[in-house]
């Protein structure tokens, strides 16, 4: 497909027609658009424009588009409709969709809206779902499925799903349930085709099914259904019944989030923003970090500040704090960073001991290499030959240090239940900024004999 | 669920069974382990020993486990079976996976393990998609699908699909095409559930279907199917003809590459590495960066070396030298954090001069505050108003300069079609401290009126 794209021209072009009220252009410049182009477009109108485009198309597109659209302009269309058109969108949408939607409405007018959804197994749903946590198998499932009981044969299974699927978009698998919904096991669409009509589900159905519980974590979630390279999977409650369906297609979306989110904390950024928040936003997320280096920052100066004696007679020393500093914070991020990615696998094997020894290992050897590197470079330079092997000697020290702390902290904190991904940006840099200069000061010290 | 945990007890058992060659206790033990697990178990395993796992089990599941173990494990496997083994692996798998096992295999045996396929149809499909760029959608697709002719009825279209649906699957789509193979369009499973017997396809399908060209690239088709929410997409040559079909499943194991790719690059390691990896290949992935790191270090001690003349009256400029270093990495790799991630996602909008003006104001901003708490501080640690003062704006200089090089290296990078994301880890922090360290004192020097 000729992937579309958002010209500028495009817009011009739907600002106008919105503006002169062309709704039959309008309509038919959008038609074979693919709502996730127009939620795009959506992003880039005002709200005025936003909402004039949603009250013109039909609902069971403009829905679709709602889902997609950044937060900010959804909550912005949103205000600018009656309780009665929000409703109607939310009868168009799955029940996992309408219940985020709802999530986000203003308190006082979810009663009304919900109250005005007109098919009421529908609202009933939606209303479930709200009982979830976000952050759980529970907020992220939908009630849309399709389920038979194990009781039934294939024929009256057949004319059962043929009225459930009407509401489901996919039907991945027919679930089987007993007679009080507890979850039993599973069907398959390619085995209703070609089994007998008369055959009981029981004497069919495949009991090896995957599931998740209600509670747990999505990320968790993710890993079962990719690793299981699952589509779609059951959700149960505590006493086992069959109370919802997660999609692949949500979990792409959390195994975005989960990659983003690390990335953003190594890079030093706390909080989920994109390049086109407002400064203010992007001010939050990144001021705290660069405090933390600030104040880094000063402890390292206050610790060269206690060796100010050397620097009449060695004020080299002082010119290598920055690759000092430098070499820690890099070692400490690229062994935080493969522990904190092993750890999000589930592909760390062994101890915590054999991990560290291994890590050392490798500063070791990356250390010894560097710092015969620098050694001669520094020795040919300044032609001082204890000066060049106090510094390299610091190297080795400081990479071994920094490996150390860059493997350790993210294993400690995942022990302690918290996100090692906090270990790898400029957390990691900063206290390997300050332990290496100190360690560097000190062991120059002892090598020239000061 | 409750997920599988690889314990060492459960490992030490099945080396035990192993050892004493007991088979029917090792398919019992086994019988209802998933494969992706048995795979976390085979990885675990002597060579030996995985062997005898793989010639142990049933090809239908092994063909599986060996599609999910580690490279270096499968490739171990297959050089202890005959050509005649692998080619019953073979024909267990989707066509995909098997041409990536073959692809794999040495040269010289290749041919024979294809002539040994049983299924034809099946050996020729692999064969073709042998031709495929791996980092293409070519590469990516397998071969099976259901496909029918428009010219068909409904009747005719399930007899055939019955046959057909025997060897894919999941069925996700019925794709129809024209006598020449051309796609056409597409059915739902719904649809034909619903839609009379004697209906002509050419008059229920939907023409408007999403597809990818066959040379697209693997990161462009996870965009394309993660935006429009697909769980399969057909796949067409240059005339238009369908030639295969790529499965959410494949895609979801891209985006976490690209997204693993990119993590590590942020945080200098170079190549594909696991923690589990030999200590020689971690070496290789994260010393160049290292080096990298020494040379900026060594550039950073000469800069400072030329303003050694400053060290006698102000030696303090140089105990504030990691911390001008530190601020400029981190707003550095923030700014480049943000851009390769908006790159990533498609959604950047606006001009590079917009965005550079923006990051302007955004480090303006951060850089005051933090200036002027750094300000207040040097001035009350030192008592000297001046040097604190040429610190402070250094700070805001240094910040400014590093954030226009994080925003304007990954848009040029792109704009020059290389991968952004090597301008965020090291080389964005080296060539920050280097710049940075040359303006600080470059403006002390001024400031000072030295």
């Amino acid at each position: 497909m000729t992937p579309f794209k958002l010209t500028d021209e495009l817009l011009a072009e739907i600002e106008q027609l919105i503006e002169n009220q062309k709704n039959a252009d309008l309509k038919a410049l959008l038609e074979e658009v693919h709502y996730a182009d127009i939620a795009e477009i959506a992003n880039e109108l005002d709200e005025e424009e936003a909402t004039y485009l949603i009250k013109l198309l039909d609902s069971d597109k403009t829905s679709d588009i709602l889902t997609e659209v950044d937060e900010d302009v959804r909550e912005a269309i949103l205000s600018n409709l009656s309780s009665k058109e929000i409703a109607e969108e939310l009868g168009e949408l799955d029940t996992d969709d309408a219940a985020d939607i709802v999530g986000e409405l203003p308190k006082e007018i979810v009663q009304e809206v919900i109250s005005e959804i007109e098919d009421r197994e529908h609202a009933k749903d939606i209303v479930d779902l709200l009982r979830y946590d976000e952050n759980s198998a529970g907020g992220l499932m939908a009630k849309e499925l399709v389920k038979v009981n194990e009781n039934w044969n294939v024929l009256t299974c057949v004319k059962e799903m043929r009225a459930q699927a009407e509401n489901v978009t996919r039907v991945h698998s027919i679930y089987v349930v007993d007679n009080e919904e507890r979850l039993k096991g599973r069907l398959s669409l390619k085995d209703l085709l070609t089994t007998s009509t008369t055959t009981h589900i029981k004497d069919v159905y495949i009991s090896n099914v995957d599931w998740v519980n209600v509670n747990e974590k999505p990320e968790e979630v993710a890993k079962i259904m990719s690793k299981y390279d699952l589509e779609a999977i059951p959700v149960i409650d505590e006493v086992g019944r069959l109370v919802g369906r997660i999609t692949i297609d949500d979990i792409v979306d959390v195994i975005k989030e989960e990659a983003e989110k690390d990335y953003q904390m190594a890079a030093g950024i706390s909080q989920d923003v994109e390049a086109d928040d407002s400064i203010w936003d992007l001010t939050r997320a990144r001021l705290p970090w660069l405090f933390l280096g600030l104040v880094g920052g000063v402890g390292a100066a206050a610790i060269m500040g206690g060796f100010e004696a050397m620097i009449s007679k060695h004020a080299i020393l002082f010119f290598f704090t920055p690759l000092i500093a430098a070499m820690a914070g890099n070692v400490g991020v690229q062994s935080s960073a493969i522990i904190v990615q092993g750890l999000a696998n589930d592909d760390l094997k062994g101890s915590v001991g054999n991990r560290l020894i291994k890590e050392m290992l490798l500063a070791l050897l990356n250390g010894v290499i560097l710092a015969a590197i620098l050694l001669l470079f520094t020795w040919f330079w300044k032609g001082e030959f204890l000066v060049a092997l106090a510094i390299s000697i610091s190297l080795i020290a400081v990479i071994l240090v920094a490996g150390f702390i860059g493997t350790f902290i993210p294993l400690f904190l995942h022990k302690r239940g918290i996100d090692p991904a906090i270990a790898t940006g400029p957390f990691i840099t900063t206290s390997n900024d300050i332990f290496g200069i100190l360690i560097y000061f000190s062991i120059a010290k002892i090598v020239l004999g000061i």
